[in-house]
């Protein structure tokens, strides 16, 4: 038995989302998180990218529990797609339990989830890891990281974190814990680098609660606030601003209505129980002392803030004297959605105040400031930067070395990759575990590939065009031709691309040499017809010839 | 005849491109800038989008001439396609006159284009209209506004610019020039609206500048930077730094060479001749002694950086201890190309330095405190943003109506509006004109329309199949049936998914009683054929099927 440490990142290393990391010693190994990540621009028609659990079914018994720092969909989404197939013990705080109980339910493996609490400072022995979590300051209640104490070193994993030092709901990320580890000189740790190409310290949470009290005391019409459904903190500024400005609030979408409810009930949320407005009651109050809290941050299609600014929800009509404020940073991608609502709500009337206005919003994740904090606090022995897309990682591990580590023991590692650490020594294997992207599309997990997606691009690209040819066999001779085609022109010059096809083909006819060699085989044909479109158009629709003999 | 002045913009208000405004005089017309906007992510397989000309075309004789701002593709690129239809003089500064000869050759209509200088306050006549040109500073040199003397009222319109105390081609927007046009109170201000959400000043181009003799002072390998090729003024800062430091300089990338070329030539960019290299010797000269010049900023697939970042450069490589500098940011819409590249970069062992870690990029437009200098130099008795997405729109107005614009007299303008100015009074009419995207597509001009786009999309989603179905007519059964996909399913799965269609069309041929009406008949067969694959897959491909008898 070989008797190294190995670590290993099934995802977030080299991208944002799907965090996965696995920790093995001999036989047996824990993960840390089992997150999504949402599909971008190339994944066309995909719904979510899970981790590749390839190696986890190769070695059947190897994974013994699976620890969760926050509740966040890139932490927690693939949890039930590894519950459907390993039957491993889950580890969580309260509202990340909560989260991933609704998710469970969803999938309706509610049976097979066995979901624990950890606490803070609470330690958990899987086999021969002992798992610590301590508190962390994210955007998300109840977030954490872990000390892992192994037979070869202790690791730090920090989960996604930044340092708030006036934090809304008492959220500190436990730098004294963390300084414990630092006389051992024994520590691999493994940190957040999201935000490890941003100079400074990010803002606090307190500044954003400051801007949206000022901004709620200042306006006298309704009030619309959008921000992400996890962000309980933000929910609970615009409550407490509310009751100080003898505001109702209605609360409104899905995952909003959740997340408060449940927020409210494991004791997170504050709120009077005369601050809450029910659908019945809400055409009748005053709208000038409402304000509405909302799903729609990230411009999501059938969110509530996206339907109002279409002027498609069915209860409430944005208009001239309502302020909406989108509490919220479009998440790379969402970019041009977020920027359409703003849009489209400024020509109804309203007056909207998003981040690049005011202080509406501040990130979740340590800047190189914060990160040189942790990096101090805990003096590793070894580094490789978690949670980032290459370039974070690179710049992380510059910083974890101008902090002191030693520039051998500092790794920059990708998804699949195997670091062993021994008493005596770590080094970056040669060899990978399978790390490809799984896509999620409908029904299927894994049944659409990058080849799939590639074709799905050039379908996009110029469309397709089909030709059924009724070819006579006795005398050589096309009898009928009919075209079809989808996204390549518009209908108004959709007859005359197909007559063009037609006559290149009848012309083949005409010309006896070549009918032989092209008639015959559909290859062939299809080529005639891409060089015909191609000729009228300069562009290239997948052409299927269909012959018919 | 209608003795009113009319201001109608064809294009750039609402979005970020292909600006293009008309001012109509009783029976004349003169536009401003004739840009393209690029594709976004929803516009699949579009190569550019160009303003609408129908207008034009049915006031045929209506244009007389058109005035460009500046070079920016956003403000020149549709002229060819302009100049195809429309017989008109152009004028415009020497470098936007060299950019658009370039894009008149490539477009081979050299014969039809009567391009002419306008020089910093020059006067040109057009009817009614005296139009003078007046210098800005921007992201390009040559760049201009001008004010238009009409019969009805003076108008400014600003182009692209921003104030920029310390530029570094003394390219000033000259305020003073302004300033005399604030006794009239009769002024129109059409300004620039990009950065209206911005608060404060843009920074100098000088910062700029200090930043990259900093980086190029203290490196001691290979130094590569990309930018934009029209953004002569960071290529000059470069050169600048090459000289100070003894390194020479490499120049590549199609646009990059031709822009220098001609910058050179025109007197704008000043470099010894010692310090340029030619493709021969670039192998042989000390590379530690170098700066590559280049384009692929915005990760364009072709462009030099990207096939650099990709390893498939023919002549360099980018290897450790070379130090990569993008001096730009990505245009919206490029964020994840500009990334992957950056990342690939750095995989390659290159240190990297780009925007939000230092000072190496400044923008070009005008940010909030900037718009009020201008609002209160002109004193309009008219205010209109120009060039923006509806929420800069919506804020400029408010911005000027804070700045002293009385609020009747400020307007938020979309493309196709026609706002109604008389000696008494100004109004928007109810009508618009025609003002929709023409897309530009291969050899296709406006034969892509938005269905089209939907289609493209739709496709993109869930690929494409197609069931050839072979009917023997006389004894009403299916023969043969053969099925096709593209983009539904990864190879592997193939098999399987068009195995259980063709399962289910035989099924349909055992149960008598449906067989007649959903076998003859291909719409039913394709519905019959959609559920069956939406019911394996919850995917909704596009589904052909071709009945053959």
């Amino acid at each position: 038995m070989n008797n190294t440490l190995k670590i290993i990142p099934l995802g977030g290393l080299g991208e944002i989302g799907k965090n996965m990391m696995l920790i093995e010693y001999q036989n047996e190994a824990i993960a840390i998180d089992c997150g999504v990540m949402f599909p971008r621009e190339e994944h066309v028609g995909i719904d979510v990218i899970i981790p590749n659990f390839e190696y986890l079914r190769k070695n059947i018994n190897l994974l013994k529990a699976v620890f969760i720092t926050h509740g966040h969909e890139d932490h927690i989404g693939a949890v039930p797609y590894l519950l459907k197939e390993f039957n491993v013990p889950v580890y969580c705080s309260q509202l990340t339990k909560g989260l991933i109980g609704n998710k469970v339910k969803e999938h309706r493996i509610q049976g097979r989830a066995n979901i624990n609490l950890i606490e803070n400072k609470q330690v958990v022995k899987i086999g021969k890891f002992e798992v610590e979590f301590f508190s962390v300051a994210h955007s998300i209640p109840d977030a954490g990281g872990f000390i892992i104490k192994t037979p070869i070193v202790n690791l730090v994993h920090t989960g996604d974190f930044k340092i708030d030092n006036h934090p809304i709901m008492n959220q500190f990320t436990d730098i004294d814990r963390l300084k414990k580890l630092s006389n051992n000189n024994d520590t691999l740790l493994l940190a957040d680098s999201t935000y490890a190409e941003i100079p400074g310290h990010t803002q606090s949470e307190k500044i954003v609660a400051e801007t949206i009290h000022k901004v709620i005391k200042k306006t006298t019409g309704r009030i619309i606030m959008s921000t992400f459904a996890s962000l309980i903190s933000r929910i609970q500024i615009a409550i407490d601003a509310a009751e100080k400005n003898n505001r109702r609030v209605f609360v409104t979408g899905t995952s909003m209505v959740n997340n408060v409810n449940m927020a409210k009930k494991l004791g997170y949320l504050k709120i009077k129980s005369s601050t809450l407005v029910n659908k019945n009651e809400l055409k009748h109050i005053d709208q000038n002392k409402l304000i509405i809290i909302c799903t729609g941050s990230q411009g999501e299609p059938t969110s509530v803030l996206t339907r109002m600014a279409n002027g498609t929800h069915q209860n409430i009509e944005v208009k001239k004297n309502d302020t909406v404020i989108l509490s919220s940073n479009p998440v790379p991608g969402n970019e041009m959605s977020v920027a359409k609502n703003i849009d489209k709500l400024f020509n109804l009337g309203a007056n909207v105040i998003y981040n690049k206005m005011e202080n509406v919003h501040v990130r979740g994740h340590a800047s190189m400031e914060e990160l040189s904090i942790i990096h101090k606090a805990i003096k590793p022995k070894y580094f490789a930067g978690i949670h980032g897309e290459m370039r974070h990682l690179y710049l992380h591990k510059e910083l974890a070395i101008a902090n002191g580590v030693n520039k051998n023991n500092a790794f920059v590692l990708e998804n699949g990759d195997i670091l062993e650490i021994s008493k005596k020594d770590i080094k970056l294997l040669k060899k990978q575990i399978p790390a490809e992207y799984i896509y999620v599309d409908g029904k299927g997990v894994g049944d659409v590939d990058d080849a799939v997606l590639v074709n799905r691009n050039e379908l996009a690209r110029d469309g397709v065009i089909v030709c059924k040819i009724h070819f006579n066999n006795t005398d050589m001779s096309i009898t009928e031709t009919e075209v079809f085609s989808y996204g390549v022109i518009k209908d108004d010059n959709l007859n005359d691309l197909h007559n063009k096809i037609i006559d290149s083909l009848e012309d083949l006819i005409d010309n006896k040499t070549s009918k032989q060699t092209v008639l015959l085989d559909e290859n062939s044909l299809n080529k005639h017809i891409e060089n015909c479109v191609y000729k009228f158009t300069r562009r290239r629709p997948l052409v299927l010839a269909l012959l018919i003999k």
